[in-house]
């Protein structure tokens, strides 16, 4: 069997149909693939720790991959990021235990979701921040996040389309805080549904504009009802920020 | 007389020929006086704080105007930033003195410079920092910072083709910082010679690659010979930050 690799990367996701290879669309998965197939001459496949959606932004993704080589792993790393776009970046390459599997031995996921409502935008965030013009009661926003915290059946937050055949997800930590005018939310969970931190943090922002009262989201949560919740931020604004491992 | 009033702006300047009008290179002022004169429908002329030099970045740039509209500030504001590239952004407008004069009435300027030493670039900072993929002892180059302090004449940290008739400047603080593979310079002074900012970054940076000992920066300073000191370092890893008023 081959030698399995831990392999941690970073991306601008904003030209990506998301992480997973699909037709119609080019993705991070298959652009990594190519690159690393192209460096070690052999059928490279990539498995990713998370489906990150199109648009979304990935600063600590975590992916494995199979393939024996006797190339240096900074010489394979050098070498990937040579031939990758320049909207991904390969940040290591370590061998490591073959049962290690980038999806199934996640035990969290972290994200952050980042608003910026200046009237102005700023120009170098401007990549990876939701861009919001409306005034936003930040006081209020922050006291809901406590509401998503532990086990939850998270239908309501929960776009259609996705295969997931369990609801239940766990959250560890919810967190806003502000600096200036960027407002950013830190949420870890063992989970994600599909769509749910862009759906929590739309609706934080509905809750901002006084269109939900905060007090509304733990019955939001028992109702399962999607439409009840807030609006999807859009997926500009959200980073996977961090997968963790025992 | 018009009504003088204080502007705070930031760029991305990487497509600019620096700040100051001139020929043959688009320049931020030359944007902004286009904006402001067709937003407020007359000749308005923009006084900046500093010429920052091609290709140099400003977080919080200060300039001030002489105009005068029935127009509310924030209306201005919004006009001026539709009419704007998307790489310049004013942040704020507000009547003052007229007396206020960006340049003279600067107290001080602080400029932060960028060293991504990381080996594969990050995809989000890449815009502002210096990609430098060499090994750097930060520790040498952080022991240098505490010469550049006081006042001196910085003609060793000067390039060639300025207007300057005095080469004393004083630096307030200088200090060198490090977050995973980002170095960070952080200087204020009373005011900067010709590239003197990314001369002094430079030579940190020919420290920490061994060509140069920490230790003859007094005598370079003392020297005032050009040729002593360490490279220029790019414009693309410079910010101006602030420029600090009364």
């Amino acid at each position: 069997m081959s030698q399995n690799h831990k392999i941690t990367l970073m991306y601008n996701g904003a030209r990506y149909g998301g992480w997973q290879v699909q037709k119609n669309a080019v993705t991070i998965q298959e652009e990594l693939e190519k690159a690393f197939s192209t460096i070690l001459r052999q059928d490279v496949s990539i498995i990713g720790a998370s489906r990150t959606d199109a648009g979304v932004h990935a600063l600590n993704y975590t992916a494995n991959a199979f393939f024996d080589t006797d190339l240096e792993e900074r010489r394979i790393l050098s070498g990937v990021n040579a031939v990758l776009p320049e909207d991904i970046r390969v940040k290591s390459i370590k061998e490591c235990d073959e049962a290690f599997h980038a999806r199934y031995c996640a035990k969290s996921k972290t994200y952050v979701y980042q608003i910026d409502t200046s009237i102005y935008g700023d120009v170098f965030k401007k990549p990876y921040v939701w861009r919001f013009k409306y005034p936003l009661n930040f006081e209020n926003m922050q006291k809901c996040t406590p509401f998503f915290l532990g086990r939850h059946d998270f239908s309501a937050f929960m776009s259609k389309g996705a295969q997931a055949k369990t609801f239940e997800r766990e959250i560890y930590e919810c967190s806003l805080t502000r600096q200036d005018d960027m407002i950013t939310m830190k949420i870890r969970g063992n989970g994600f549904l599909y769509n749910m931190v862009r759906i929590i943090a739309g609706t934080l922002v509905s809750v901002g504009r006084g269109f939900l009262s905060g007090e509304e989201i733990p019955q939001i949560i028992l109702s399962k009802e999607r439409k009840r919740a807030g609006i999807t931020a859009p997926p500009e604004g959200l980073m996977l920020y961090e997968i963790e491992y025992e």
